[in-house]
Order: structure tokens, then sequence, then C-alpha cells
């Protein structure tokens, strides 16, 4: 491998199951980077989720498993990408120690995060010293890996920000190790959430990469319609409706009919819902299958994740070598 | 090894050659320590060091080989002790990050340490993350070891305090896991140094370890006496000599005839500071030839610190194995 290629770093922390804002954001931009041929480690970031749910750990290490399962689902695949636990690979420890050292207190108090956190989520602990050490704990993660770009959305530019500062710090004492990151501003189409909000655990209102055929269909009788249209011959405003927004997405190629119908009062609400159903069905059917395939394989499973921290802590040893060194420590005799 | 037995887990920073202060303070209580058979295990903290000299890695490196060398001198030795580096055992650093995440904020920020140390070292830019987290950092070196007991002055109470309430937490949130160590309240006679004041790196009135000959009779001939005693026939007032205090530790045979003749006025400085001569070469050359022995031996250095981390490791790995268990983390399948 060059050094000069493109390497991609991006983490998520297992907090629970999968939704279709996840698919649309995240995950559609990790199949199609895997498709380029980038050279892409995808972390289980468990320590990260462990900042906000150390009080269960055990809630950590289930959604471990299951965001492996979703990732899978989808078509991330081992082949074409470095799929790995974060607490797998030691030396993310080792590298946090070490920028702990050289970063100021002030880059970790002020980054925007912290304190929104602290406010979305009132009933967990998160005045910690391991909270406010995110952003740093995040800095090891890219860095371990050499990572030359980490796609983000717009709210996460001030953490990799820091990321930067972080290695230009570290570069400033002991030579130039450390590659600053580029971001790779991913455009994340906003899929609507049931209610009409944007999709999010927080707010209830998602559908699942998981869920049964029932639960779609459900949600979906369900969702959010246009208010004014009282019955099936009122016209509707199709730009006002989480139904018409789906089809949108998943049935490109019907909606200009169905807007025309529904804006000339020709085409019922629960009759559209209904039509949505085996749409929906086409898209989370499929994912659902390789979801249930995978889950019944543990073994594999684990295999995936053994072989991927194998590789990603060949990497991560190879930077803690060359941060070794430029911090001058003695020869490295026990670091295996 | 049963469960029950002490064990030790000491550290000292290396940031410099050690003086008579540190051998009559810390290294006679290694040296007893390990000559009463009890299991200790005795730590070259570098990466304590670095939280504050991390601008200058190449000198904590260089006094990671100074520290050893003054240790093997007076006589503490890989066949009773287990000496290693910090940075040797990348278990530190896992301890580390897993114990930041449950430890409070406020618990690191009143440490009372954080703006003493701040205070001290107003050269060092010490507010950094790092460098707030020193008392987790620690708690993780004595709780990796599942030491009994940790020898302590009385200032590093509140630290050893910390540690206590840290494992408390850790073992309310995960289950009995890690053991809260007793003090080992050491008494260390105090040293004075040639200007009379405590002695002390910071003061520069200290008497090396290394010291050669000619350094050590220039700062015998240098030492604070009773300022009243102006001629040799004037009576002196012993209390307040730090030649005679120095007769006192280490000629304690000779000190109550020495003591009389100051007080008659039958013993003048000068002379009295010519017969100390002899006696602090007696203490200070079998240790120095035994430090340049070992200097000559880099390799036997460098194997003593390699054996020293593969034993501690082994435990510190026995203490993550449970860890990991306790917080329920996936089987461990790359921590080696």
């Amino acid at each position: 491998m060059v050094e000069n290629e493109k390497v991609i770093l991006s983490g998520m922390r297992p907090t629970g199951r999968l939704h279709l804002g996840h698919f649309e954001g995240a995950l559609k931009n990790y199949l199609q980077l895997q498709a380029e041929g980038v050279l892409c480690y995808f972390m289980i970031a468990d320590f990260h989720a462990l900042s906000s749910e150390y009080k269960t750990p055990e809630v950590v290490k289930e959604n471990t498993r299951e965001l492996l399962l979703d990732w899978l689902a989808v078509g991330i695949s081992e082949e074409h990408a470095v799929i790995f636990v974060q607490s797998d690979v030691l030396e993310h420890f080792e590298l946090f120690t070490v920028l702990s050292m050289i970063t100021p207190l002030a880059w970790a108090e002020r980054c925007p995060t912290y304190k929104e956190q602290q406010q979305e989520l009132p009933d967990r602990d998160l005045a910690t010293y391991g909270f406010l050490g995110y952003p740093i704990l995040q800095a090891a993660d890219i860095l371990l890996y050499r990572a030359t770009h980490v796609p983000v959305g717009q709210d996460q530019l001030p953490h990799l920000e820091m990321t930067r500062e972080i290695a230009r710090r570290f570069n400033h004492f002991y030579g130039p190790v450390l590659s600053e990151p580029q971001s790779l501003l991913t455009a994340s189409p906003k899929v609507p959430g049931i209610d009409g909000r944007k999709m999010s655990k927080s707010y209830g209102n998602t559908i699942m990469l998981s869920d049964p055929d029932q639960a779609i269909e459900r949600k979906i009788m369900q969702m959010y319609t246009d208010p004014q249209k009282m019955r099936a011959s009122t016209p509707g405003n199709p730009d006002n409706c989480v139904v018409l927004a789906l089809y949108r997405m998943y049935a490109p190629e019907e909606i200009s009919g169905i807007e025309s119908e529904c804006r000339a009062g020709g085409r019922g609400c629960v009759d559209c819902k209904r039509g949505l159903i085996p749409v929906l069905h086409k898209v989370i059917q499929p994912i659902r299958n390789e979801r249930e395939h995978w889950a019944e394989r543990p073994e594999e499973l684990e295999e995936i994740l053994k072989s991927g921290a194998i590789i990603a802590r060949e990497r991560a040893r190879g930077t803690m070598q060359m941060v070794r060194k430029a911090m001058q420590w003695r020869n490295e005799i026990n670091s295996k």
C-alpha cells in the first residue's frame, strides 16, 4: 500500500439497531466508498458508547453485535473493508493516553458536543473525566489508522478540526508523524420519521432495518400526512407528507403520477399508504433476510471481527512505532 | 502466588538522578520490603514524567536509564523485585481509559497536587487534559497489579484515597474485581540539603548518589553550620548544623563525642567538615561504584527491564481479563 492512497476511518457507536435514517446517511456512503475500492476502516466504537453507557456495559456488548449485523445486512463486507471493534485494538488506549498529555484542557472543554450531549442525555451522568476526553479518543481513532479522509456531517466538523489541531501539535513537538485527515463532507438526505420530524431513535419515529413486515405496515399506517387533506377527494399537499417523501426515495419512477393524483384529490391517504407497503418491504426485506442469515452464524461474526482486528492492529501498531520513535521512547520491547 | 499475600506497587517518575534524600526516604524502604520477601512491583513511571515533561521526551528517556542505574546501585534487584517501565505495559493505558469513563470529573479536579504542581512548575504548561488525569493514571497503575499496599508519604494519602474510591466505584458498577489498596505509611527521615533546607532538586542543595568524590568534598565544605559559631573555639549548637546532622545519620557511633566537642568549643567547623568527608565517601562510593558497574552494561539493563515487563505484563493482563469479564466485554480475541 502506498501512503498517498486514500484511507478512510469511520466509526459508529453501538447504541442500538440502525434505522432508515442511518441507511440513507452513513451506510450508503460506506457502501459507495467500499465499491470505489477505497481502503476503509469501519470501526464499532464500543468505547465511545461506554463513555455514556458505562453503567450498562452489557447493553454495549449486545449492541456491538447488533451493529455488526446491520452493517453486514446492508452489504458492508469484510472482503472490501476492515471491520473491527475499537476495544480489540489496545493501541487506541495507548495513543489516547499519549495525546491526552499534549492536549490543552481548554480544547476538550470547548468541544461543542460536550455540553450538548449532557443536555440531550440528562438521565446519564456524563460529568466524567472520560466523557470530557471524547474528542481526544476520537482523534486517536482517526490518527491511529493514518486516515486521509473522514466522512463527516456538518455537525462533526469541529471534532475533525480538533483532530487536525492535535495532530499539528504532536508534529510540532515531535516531528512530522501524524497526518492531518481531510473531511469528506457527505450529503445525507434527510429521512423523515413517521411523525414527520427527522428520523431519530430519540423521537421514537423510526423504521428499523430489522423491523418485521407487520411493524413496517403498522408504522406506515401511522404515518403523518397532510393534515389539511380530510378525505380522499380533498386535494393534498405532497410536500407535507411522510408517505410521499418515502415514495420519492424508494419509488422515484412512480412519484410524479402519485403527486399529481394527490394534488388533484384523486388519491386517498389510506390507499396511498397501502401502496407504500410493498415499496418499503422491497427495501427492508432483503436487508432483514441478510441480517437473519448472519444472526444464525455467531462463529462467522466472531471470525469477521477477529480478522478485522488483526488487520486493524497491524496498521495501528505501525503508527505507534512511528509515534514511539518520534517521542524517542526506549526500544519497543514488549508492545506485542 | 496466593491472592492474600502482600503485594506492593511503587513507582518513581524518571525526572533526574537520585540524591541522599531519595535514598533515606523511598529507596531504603524499597530495600527493606525486598529483604522481607514481599512481592514488589517497582515501576519507572515514564508516562507520569511525560505528563509534565511532554515537550522533552528525550530527557524522560535518558532519565529512565538514570533511575534504573540509581535503583540497581543501591541494591534493588531483579532477583527480588519486578522492575519495569510503565510504558512497556500497554494495559496501563487500557485500564486508564476504562477508569476515565467512570471517574467523575470533579474527583480529578479536586486533587490537591493538580494546582500545587501548576504553581510549582510555572515554566511547564500543565493545563493539559492528561495532567488533570494524573491521579486516574496513578489509580490504574496501582489497581492493575492488584497491589494490597502502597508505600506513601503523608502528602500522597489523598491520591491513594482517590484510587480506593475509583476501585469502589468500579466494583459498584461491575462487581467485586478491583481490590482497594492500603497505605503503607513510611517514616522518611528528613535529610537536610547542604543549605540546611530539606534536600531537594529544586533547591539545588543535594548530594547525589552519583556524585564524584570531589563534588562531595566541595559540597561538604559549603555546608551550612551554626552561624553563631564564628571561630573554632566558639561553642556551637549541633542542632542547627547540617554537618552534624549527617554525622548523626552516617556515623552514629561518633556523634555523641562530636556533639560534646562542638558544644564545648573544642571543634572547628572546617575540621569537622573534613572529618565528614570519609564518612560520606563510605556511603556514596559503593553506590557509585555499583552504578558505574551497571552503566557499562547497557544490554543487561535492557534485559532487566525486558524481563520485568514480561512479568509485570502477565499480572496486568490477568487483571484486565477480570476487568473485561466484569464489564461483559466480548471474548478477548486480540489483546496480546
